[in-house]
């Protein structure tokens, strides 16, 4: 097995005896992922904590031997480990070494560097793609309806300050914290945690919150069209549309030539 | 009266001296549905609750009479016993056995097996193949926008952690618990259990609101869009439109034509 | 002035002198709608409560003298005082006549009927009737999502009350009591009174509120598109699209005509 | 330079030195705008407080060096005072004096009004041009269908003020009350402040919350089609099928012309 293979199986072209080696990579980082979201739980019990341990330690050796196959099978390794993947690659083992130090409690920090990991879940991804395209088509539109959306938001947070202030003077306690309120309001989540209690900084909720729902909405619903709009439905049906159109346009002029 | 007719009756073909037999069933279905919900309530009067116990086996004997019905009238009873709906026929009536038995309240949990008679509802309904095929239509669609939801409810609920934790030890106490709070508010619902108290929290929840909103709104927006799209509106105005450019096209063919 | 004007000046066909006296008695009806709102708060001053009662007197003569008016000058007085809108300028003012008799706290729950007066706003209203419209094309769509929506909340609310009775046996008390969970998270509102803390009940809602949210939305969602396309701008774009081709398709068969 | 090339400066059109003028502007109003918010954090450290004096001092000497320039430039100077722009303008600076009055804390209200700043974002900006254009195209709309949701909220709140004032005269206390629960619920934003408890009151919001989001969603919905609309994704490529339609067309009657 030269270079050139290992190349080609690491990144899923060459299924190694039956087992798609890319694909087994990305069940890891899965697994890495719910590895590093268990390890948080305080109430997890000791053995299992030791498990994921080992586990992490595994997973440590494996991405590691992975770096080190990529780096040595590249036909320019240096260009590799500086490319954007090679440091992701990088990244995804080096803070995990710190779990092989005795102090490795103070690195704690360094493993959440490991989610890094999930960027690669997204290499050579159809779907990340589209997602990317689909930003970049609408990002325009979606910088000015961000903005618009931003300057609601504002002056939402400073009609309600003005409002509530004197009533809740320990909630609505300042500009930065009311904003606060108009994004939870906005997005129409409502936590609770703050809400008007004056007559006035009611009325004023309902106006804002009438205009503005439609307003606010216009960035996110620009995210949603795009995305559902790259390659689906309406796409292919006005494809369709037209063809059905062409076909019969083609038809009728063969019936007037015809004649 | 021979067994191809019952059959047909309990399968609503022939209505029974002018009553439709299975929709009386789905009526007993429905019933049987809400007396499992009041059942549970403990405020409940006890005259009520013996109300439903008797009700309870009345229905019973009647699934019952309805499964050995169709056990005998099938032309093939084995098959029947076996297949899909012959289990789920069965299993609307088995549970409800324990309700015999002195010791019936030890098996209390069983008497939700009795569910299942909800399924029975959608046997042989217009409706459901709808919703089905929606479904399957999008399947592809939905795994990976609900990937990419996935991830961005993690990688979010990661960032949370990283902000409140140490404000909050008790709210967001692990990755775990953090999805949680990320799956309330990306869905919009914002129960208000768990909401960031911190200035980088609540900016962080901002940005990926904003962003996410779109983003995890895909899943849903592409259900809904696709049970909307079944046969409605969108779909008929679109063949109606064709419809009508073919007839201006075949017109403006005659004219040319009588040229 | 003979009866067939006093009509149609009532209906606001001739405006009386420059005042439509039609219109003039939609506001009266919203200047009593805002009245018998005032009214129920207990934190009113006397004074404006004695301007309320007063102003109360005045609409019920007005309403009476009108509910008089009409009777007298409709070709068919008794046909009128039996029809919907005759029954419902009747029940305008009837109950406000118990503000006259000296017991007339005793009959308060009465003064709630004078809201019927509210749906006299929507007589020979052009947007009611668009709504009737809208809600009658959809009514079929609106029945069978409706049905599949409601056997969704049911099964989320069992499941809900299987994860967490046990954790929480106050807050999810009953299956009853699990549905008002239901209705308030699938609508998004997400109230804050009642939310899962056990591990099996938060993923269980996740799965639900995916999948969920796309289904329980669509009846709104059909409601919301039936409105949005009565006249709007979906249709009348289409048309005007049908139009060009259809005037291309003219010219271009001309061209063809004309060599 | 005379007064014409200070006045195109002013207004963006001829960067002066390679400074765009007109945007260096903006960036001061939005930079005031997070200098309003500031300073109304309690937990601010007094050295960021004088910092942020000195600050607006700055923007005030701007603003009003701005104002006069624009003043004077102006080929009708008084023209421009009492003109919109020009009243924003001075309204920008002038509440701004009162910090340099000895006491300055007394008229702090003043402060706010500096907020008519954030308008000047808007002076030639394409984005509330479209914004102003989309309400216009809209507006007859949002009236009809925003007294109906006005209807359909006062209606809500009447019902559960019948329904809950009895079992929680705190919370549902009055129908302006009632009101509020009624904004919070229907937009689904769900503080959670005010919500039903008995049975008829969680069975009326069901019926109310099913029928009316789809009603009360069109007003929002209106104004988020008509943003996303202008001049977006549906008609350009409503536009580019028509385009296309219209080649198929002439190609097809080319054909027939050819033969």
């Amino acid at each position: 097995m030269n270079k050139a293979d290992i190349h080609d199986i690491l990144d899923g072209h060459k299924p190694l005896g039956g087992v798609n080696v890319a694909r087994v990579m990305d069940v890891l980082i899965l697994l890495s992922a719910i590895a590093i979201a268990l390890e948080t739980m305080p109430e997890l019990p000791d053995h299992l904590r030791g498990l994921l341990f080992n586990f992490e330690v595994l997973l440590l050796v494996i991405f590691a031997a992975e770096y080190v196959l990529r780096l040595v099978t590249s036909p320019r390794p240096l260009r590799y480990a500086f490319s954007f993947w090679g440091l992701v690659d990088f990244l995804a083992f080096a803070p995990a070494m710190a779990l092989l130090t005795p102090q490795w409690q103070v690195v704690r920090a360094f493993r959440l560097l490991r989610l890094v990991r999930l960027l690669k879940l997204f290499r050579g991804s159809h779907a990340m793609e589209r997602l990317v395209v689909a930003f970049r088509q609408v990002r325009g539109e979606l910088l000015i309806f961000g903005i618009i959306a931003a300057l609601m938001l504002y002056v939402s947070a400073v009609g309600i300050y003005i409002f509530e202030h004197e009533a809740q003077p320990e909630v609505f306690s300042s500009i930065p914290n009311s904003l606060w309120w108009a994004v939870a309001s906005f997005t129409t989540v409502g936590y609770g945690d703050m809400f008007p209690i004056t007559a006035g900084g009611r009325i004023f909720t309902t106006f804002v919150l009438f205009i503005g729902l439609g307003v606010i909405a216009v960035p996110s619903a620009i995210i949603t069209t795009a995305l559902l709009e790259s390659e689906t439905n309406i796409q292919r049906r006005l494809r369709e549309a037209r063809e059905e159109a062409a076909n019969e346009i083609n038809n009728s002029a063969q019936d007037t030539k015809g004649d």
